[in-house]
C-alpha cells in the first residue's frame, strides 16, 4: 500500500484570519481523553492499555523487535500504549463518507457504502482528506444572549436563536466561517448525570439551513450530536448531520468544550484545527484552540 | 474518574511568533496515517476496523446503543471505525513519561515506573501534559547545507553539522524554539526498503547537548527516533532520548515530513502543533503545520 | 519466535473416567460469550467486530491479503470478526501464573512478576501450560443440600457444608477431580441485578484447605471468583485464589454453569474441559461438559 | 441483551463412540496460539497484551473496578490480559455464517449478509449454535498411504486418494464422523518457508463430495482451507467452502496438528472437541483431542 495523498497543496492562511489572533490569548476547545469517557451511544469505549514497560522489555530480553534495546547497561526503557477507541470519541471531527442515507446507502457526493466501504474503512471521503482547518472562528453563545447558564433540554438552535444571538453579540457570519454553537454542555462535562439537563439542546433543520448558507467551513458544538434531539422531522432521526455532511459536504464537530470562551465573550477568534489525516476513518479527535 | 485538568492557562502565542507567517503558505508536516503503514519496532500494528455501517445498523436494528436511530424511513446511516493503534505511529510527539532509565526506572522528575505506572498508562507526565505548540519553528537541513539529497545510513548530526547548517541557513537557534533536524528520510517514504539508504542517521549526543542550550520547546526530525543509531554511547541505546525527555523534559517529535518546507528552503516560520491530551498515553500522533 | 511446546505428553484418561460417562447425556456447562456480557470487575470489555464482509472484500479488491479471492465470479466471500477480550470472561480457567503476592509479587514457583512478567503476559506457568482435564468431576450442590434455590449474598461455602453436601449426595471426593461448587448464581444468568441476592457467595479458606487434602484437578464454581467475598481473612482480599492457584498449583474455574446438572441431580460425571494453549495468556475461556 | 440460548438439548455421546477410546491416549491435535503465530492471509494479527499487572494495580489504588482489593497488606496482585484475535486463528471450527456466495451474499440456509449481518456479526448460524463435537473421528492419512513424508505443494486430496487412503487404513466412513485430512503441513509448523512446501495441498471438490455422501459432523485438516488451492474450479476460489460450509451446512476445521496421530497409527478415535459459542463469532478456537 502506498501513503495516501494526503497532504493540500497550496493551502494559506488568510491576513485576515491572522489578525483575529489579537491579544493571542490561547483557549484550548478539547475534551480531554481518558478510559471510561463519557461517549455519544453507538461507539466503542475509549480503551489505553500500558503496552511496552520497562519491567516487560527486560522480561523478554533485547530480542525480536526489541532487538535495538541491545547494549543495555543504563537499564534504558520506553513506556508505550495500546489506543483502542472510535473517532468520534471526545472533541472531533466528522469527515463526509461519515453519514449516510437514502437507498443505497450514500454518503457526500453520491459514493454507496455498498461499493465504497472497505472492511478498514471508507475508500473515499475518509478522514485522510480533512485539511487543516485555519481561519476566522465565530461562537454562537446562545445560553449567553438569553442570559442563561445552559440552553434547556432539548432546546432547538433555530433560525430565530441564531440569528438574536448573532445579533447581541454584534457579530456577522462569512463565508468559510468554523462557527461553534454553544448549549452550555459543557460546563457539566463529564458528569453525564448533570449533562442530562442540557440533553437534546441543538441545531435544528432551519437553524442549519440558515448556517449552511453561508457556506462556512465547519459547524461544531459543545454536544455529542451538535443537533437537537429528537429531531422533529419525521423519518430522518438526524437530519442536519444528513444535510450538512451527506448534501452539502460540510463537516460537523462535536464535543466542542467552549465554556472558556464564553466565560472570556470572545466570540471571534483565529480557530485553529488540525485533523490527523488517517486513511479509512471516518472523522479525526482533534484539539482545536482559539487564538484571541 | 474526574476528567483531567489538561486545560493550559495562561497559554499565549507571542506577536513575534505571529509574525513569522509571512505569506501564509501551510506546509503539513504529517506523515498520513494507515493500516500497515510503517512504524519503528516494537509498536503494535497500525489497524482500522470498520466498527458500524449502514446495512449492520439495519440488521441490528433501532434498540440498545442504537436506539436513537427509531424513526427512520429515510435509510439514515452512520459509518465509524475502531482505531487501534500505539501514540508513536507516524507524526508524534513523545510525553515525558515516555522514557525511564536507571536502577528504579525513573521517567523525568523522577517518577518510578515501579509506583506511577498504571495499567492504563503512566501517572505522571503522559500526554494529558502536552501543552500545545504555537510558535517559532526551525528547520535545520543538514542535507542541504551539505549539498546532498539525504543524509547517509547512521550519519551522526552532530555539534558541526548543527552549526553549519544554521550557518549556511543565516537563521539562529532562539529558547521556545521547536528545532526540526531534517535527514531526508522522508524523501522515500514509506518505502522501507528505500528508506534504509537513510537509516539510522539522526542527533548524536553531543548535537542533542548543544540543541539542549537553547531550551527548545521540542525537537523533532524526520525519522523513527530522532537520534542516531547505533548511538556509539557504551551501554545506551538511545542516550538522546535519554537526555532531552528524561534529563531536561524536552519532548521529541517524529515521523515529522519535513520535505516540502526544505523544497521551498523554509527555514524558520510559525509552528502550530496540537498534541490530543489524551490520559495515560505517552505521547500523541499530530498533524503540525508550518506556516511562512 | 517458536511454537510453543504446548503438547502434553504421555497424557491418558483413565477407564474408570470414562466409565462414568453412564448414558451418555451431555450437559454444557459454558456461560455462552457476547458483546456486553456480564465480567467480574477489573476486566475489559468482551467486543466482537466484524471484521471481514462480502461487500467490504469487494470495495477493497483482490490484491493484498486478499489476492487469493482472485477471479471470484461466484461472488464468493467470507465473514470474520476480531474478538477482543480476557480469558477470565464467562467460563474459564485460571492459569497458574494468574496471582501473586508477597513482596516480591510472585505467582507458582516463585516466579517473580518484577523478572518474568513480559508485556505480552507471563513467560512461566500461562495458559500454553494448561493441560486438558479429561476426569472424574463432582459436584457440590451446597443449595440442593440446603433445600434452597440457591445460597444467600455472602454466604460460605466452608468445611461443614461441603461436608454436609457430600454426604447428602453420597459422593466421596478422590485426588484428580475437578470440584464444581454451585452457590445457584447461574439460575439469574445474566440478570447481574437478579444476581445480586447471590453476590459473594462461594468458598471460604477452611473450605479450600479441605478440598486441597484431596488435590484436586481444579476447583470450580458458578461465580465470578469461586470464593466467598468479602474473604473474611484481614489483608487478603483473594485467600482462595493465593492458597490454591498461587501456593498450590490447583487452577480455578469460574462463571460455571451447574444448574443443568443440578436439576439433573447428577454428582458425578465424566468431565472434559479443553484449554486453549495460549502463550501469555493468564488462563483461557472454555466449555467444559459433563457427561453421565 | 439477553444471553443466547447456546446449550444443546438432548445431546448424547454414543456408547460406540466412547469404545474407541481403547487405551485412552489422548492426542493434542491444536496449534497452540502465540503473537505473531503464522495465519491464513486476510486475518488480523494474533495479540496478547499484558492488561493487569500487580504494580499497575497498586499504581491506581483500589478504587473504581480494584475497589474489591481494599485491605491488601498481604500485596495480593492479579494477573490479566487483553487478547485480540480472529477465530479464524490456529486450530479452529467453522461456524456456517462463516462463507457466502451469490448475488445476495448468502450463507447456509439462504440468510443474506445484507439483511443478517449486524456490525457485531452475522445474526444466524455464528459460532454460538455450534455444538460440542463428540463422536468418532477419522484420520485420513494421505501422505502415509503413499508413503510420503508430506504431499506436495498444490496436490489435491481427490476421490482416489481418499479411497485409497482409507482402504490402506482399512476404515470405512459412517454418517457423523470428524473427518481429518492429513496433508503433512504441521510437519513443518510453524516454519512458514517451510510449510511453502505443503503449500496449496488440500481437498478438491470432487474428494468433497466423496466426503459429502457420508454426513459428516465436521471435515477438517492440517491446512489454513481444508482445500487445494488453487482450487480448479473457474470463478470459485473456495469451492469447497462454499460446498461443505454454505451449501450443505457441514463445518471445516482448520490448522488441526495430526503429526502425532499420523505416528501413532491411529487412523480411528474418539474425537472431542468443544467450541466456544461466542455470539458473532464466525468460528471458534478449538482444542481438540482424540483418544485411542
Amino acid at each position: 500500500m502506498t501513503t495516501p495523498a494526503h497532504r493540500p497543496t497550496g493551502l494559506r492562511i488568510a491576513p485576515s484570519a491572522l489578525a483575529l489572533a489579537g491579544e493571542g490569548r490561547v483557549f484550548d476547545l478539547s475534551s480531554g481523553w481518558w478510559p471510561g469517557m463519557p461517549l455519544a451511544p453507538g461507539h466503542p469505549p475509549f480503551q489505553v492499555l500500558t503496552f511496552r514497560t520497562p519491567a516487560g522489555e527486560r522480561a523478554q530480553g533485547p530480542h525480536g523487535d526489541l532487538e535495538w534495546l541491545g547494549d543495555n547497561t543504563s537499564r534504558f526503557g520506553f513506556i508505550s500504549e495500546l489506543l483502542s477507541f472510535c473517532a468520534h470519541s471526545g472533541t472531533h471531527i466528522d469527515a463526509l463518507a461519515h453519514i449516510t442515507s437514502g437507498e443505497n446507502d450514500e454518503w457526500y457526493g453520491g459514493y454507496s457504502a455498498h461499493e465504497y466501504l472497505g472492511d478498514h474503512g471508507p475508500l473515499t471521503h475518509d478522514a485522510s482528506t480533512l485539511p487543516p482547518l485555519l481561519g476566522r472562528g465565530v461562537l454562537v453563545d446562545a445560553p449567553g444572549a438569553l442570559g442563561l447558564e445552559t440552553l434547556r433540554a432539548r432546546q432547538h438552535i433555530d433560525e430565530d436563536l441564531i440569528s438574536l444571538t448573532l445579533d447581541k453579540q454584534g457579530v456577522a457570519l462569512r463565508e468559510g466561517d468554523v462557527v461553534l454553537l454553544r448549549t452550555g454542555t459543557m460546563k457539566h462535562w463529564p458528569d453525564t448525570r448533570a449533562m442530562t439537563a442540557v440533553e437534546g439542546a441543538g441545531l435544528d433543520l432551519d437553524g442549519a439551513r440558515l448556517l449552511a448558507r453561508y457556506r462556512p467551513a465547519a459547524v461544531g458544538s459543545d454536544t455529542a450530536a451538535v443537533e437537537v434531539a429528537p429531531s422533529g422531522v419525521a423519518g430522518e432521526p438526524q437530519p442536519v448531520h444528513r444535510l450538512l455532511i451527506r448534501d452539502l459536504g460540510i463537516p460537523l464537530m462535536e464535543w466542542v468544550h467552549l465554556e472558556e470562551l464564553a466565560a472570556a465573550a470572545v466570540h471571534e477568534f483565529l480557530l485553529l484545527c488540525l485533523p490527523l489525516p488517517i486513511t479509512g476513518a471516518t472523522g479525526s479527535p482533534v484539539r482545536p484552540v482559539a487564538i484571541a
